[in-house]
């Protein structure tokens, strides 16, 4: 097993994870009766958010619309970031010049001019990064949307 | 993009895939008020059941023991084994020497002996497999329990 990371580098991986080039993400959602769905979906880290683009009408979608929140993971399950979000906002996938931008930056296919599609905004509130069992002591990186180091 | 797999291919990608050593499973399952949990587990494949540990008081064993259901995937996003699974059975980590002895032949680490510790046997309904878009269509390889296609 490998050594313990230090916070400020599990920080900095964390960080380098989430920009990483056409990146997925599995999105854990659950319909308000408790019926869970799980899918992944390319991510673009935008401005401290996590970018998804999908269909409106998808079970991801309309979960989140109806509970407002996500759990998230990011890497491999021995090198895994996993957040816990909440709905940020929705927009139409040509209806924010900027985020569209920024999202097919990071990701590998372009969105926009799909009918249908959205753009969904989340915040991180929880964001814990651990490789092993020994990094499961100090996992936590953001607590109510708060980094718990600078820098 | 890789050329479509035949359904038979799929098949027994998806079965040497959930037999493969040391492997882990998203589990995705949700509270009964619809709130989303995921985590990263070991998996044991057998008899043609999804095989995990963990303790009891863990908000997966939680979670499935109110809703009895869970989400589950396997692989990395671009080659995944989708599965939706009800619960079947929990089991003290000692309460069935056969089971134990399944588990810790396949996972990496050996849950027997640890107090509060429970194996819960997931008997698959739906089992998809894809590795890229071109892939969903003709993803579903069991429905309802029932393997699409045989040998």
């Amino acid at each position: 097993m490998a050594a313990v990371r230090p916070l400020a580098t599990r920080k900095s991986d964390t960080l380098r994870m989430l920009a990483t080039p056409a990146i997925d993400v599995w999105v854990a959602t659950a319909a308000a009766a408790g019926v869970p769905y799980l899918v992944p979906l390319s991510l673009a880290w935008v401005d401290e958010r996590v970018v998804i683009a999908l269909e409106a009408t998808s079970p991801t979608a309309r979960n989140l619309a109806a509970t407002r929140e996500a759990r998230l993971a990011v890497g491999p399950t021995r090198d895994v970031v996993m957040m816990d979000v909440v709905l940020d906002r929705t927009v139409s996938v040509d209806g924010d010049e900027a985020l569209g931008t920024a999202y097919v930056a990071q990701a590998d296919w372009d969105p926009r001019g799909l009918s249908g599609y959205v753009f969904l905004v989340l915040r991180p509130v929880r964001i814990q990064a651990w490789r092993e069992s020994n990094e499961i002591p100090g996992r936590n990186l953001m607590r109510d949307g708060v980094w718990l180091i600078q820098a």
